[in-house]
């Protein structure tokens, strides 16, 4: 099989890296397979913020509330930037009203989300290790003031890299049987008994990260996420809204 | 370099495919990518619709107003899914008034874009074409419609993949100095300049999809697009609201 495709069907998330930074020529070939990536209208809407401050990335690793994110040899966070085209149109003389428009929103989201993990997959391939954080949006508005994110942009996600200092196991998933459908949507009312063999299988999974810990089974992981909403993140669309865009 | 980066780096859009459909295997393939693309809090609330039926197809393309979407040999659309947890969490016994918040929105549509990028990735290690179609969100009512896409669901993008019946030129991209800033967003007010070497760069380069058409410049394509908004797309909040999300 295909070498990329081998570190595909691997994946896992590093969270513990070795102090050792990554090269200016790996770091540049990261943007520049950032850079290739595919953009809604050719329109390049997206944009990444180094975090190289330990003080900023401390300040991040507090709203992720995960401490080793202040350790990551790599902080990138990947945002929304409809800024630069409303500015290079403003510097045009047209000034739209509708350049904070939702759907320019979600166009510039999924660019940003798409060129991440295409440097994931440029960063496996380059042998180092990857830790996607969507929990930088447990508090987007405190992101945009530590970023000093403008008006029209947002953060989407952030991605730590740096070279593995751990290997763990690979985390079972559900089948792909329940997440593939054929022309439409199949709508089922019996999951329990299709996920039964994954439930066994993913509570007798012992996570690396800590070792002598037993995680629930994938419904009891469901059940209690649904029991615990975040509120500050039940907020995210006001803090979009803040950001200039029309919600 | 890395061969996986030498692709990643030399990437283009397919639009033409051959008239050869993937074997099982290779699709097994992707679908087994998807699988292990990085999800937020391991809860995979993303689906995959795979289009075979030829009136759908040409639903599609007629959404996406691009003819071609009807011939991709493999027609994928990636969804929003938090159907299937909502629904194992009433089976479990717990009913959720949360289970249609928008940060679990924001959440699953990150793990349908990332793992959409996977599958690109994986397709173009084994030497298949891809094209993204943002442009089923044209109208985001219509393909729920099309696809009985069921409540706590929404689609994010389409993407044809096939045997590749071209080799376009690799488009130019605006500098990622523009587009990675160091530790805090750095707001600019003269991107005319800094893209002026870009702006020629794209107007002379010829799209090999029409290879008669030249194609403006960046800043001129900025400009037209803030001043052409599609009405349907302005919507896609409500269609969101439609499908069940709390906006």
């Amino acid at each position: 099989m295909n070498e990329m495709i081998k570190k595909q069907l691997n994946h896992t998330t590093i969270r513990s890296f070795k102090d050792k930074k990554l090269s200016n020529e790996e770091f540049k070939t990261l943007m520049n397979v950032a850079q290739r990536t595919a953009t809604a209208n050719g329109m390049q809407q997206s944009s990444i913020i180094r975090v190289v401050d330990p003080k900023i990335k401390q300040a991040i690793a507090e709203v992720s509330k995960q401490e080793y994110v202040a350790l990551v040899p790599e902080l990138l966070v990947f945002i929304v930037d409809l800024y630069r085209n409303n500015q290079i149109s403003i510097e045009k003389g047209f000034e739209s009203d509708n350049a904070n428009d939702m759907d320019k929103f979600f166009a510039a989201y999924t660019d940003a989300c798409i060129s991440v993990q295409n440097v994931v997959n440029a960063a496996e391939a380059m042998d180092l290790g990857c830790v996607y954080l969507g929990s930088i949006l447990n508090d987007s508005e405190k992101i945009c003031e530590i970023l000093n994110l403008p008006k029209l942009t947002f953060p989407v996600v952030g991605l730590g890299i740096g070279y593995p200092n751990q290997s763990p196991q690979i985390k079972p998933r559900m089948s792909m049987d329940l997440r593939v459908f054929e022309n439409t949507y199949e709508i089922k009312d019996n999951y329990l008994n299709d996920i039964k063999d994954y439930d066994i299988e993913l509570q007798t999974y012992y996570d690396l990260r800590d070792a002598n810990r037993r995680v629930d089974s994938f419904s009891d992981q469901v059940v209690s996420r649904m029991k615990t909403p975040s509120i500050k993140r039940r907020k995210m669309l006001e803090s979009i809204k803040k950001q200039g865009f029309d919600v």
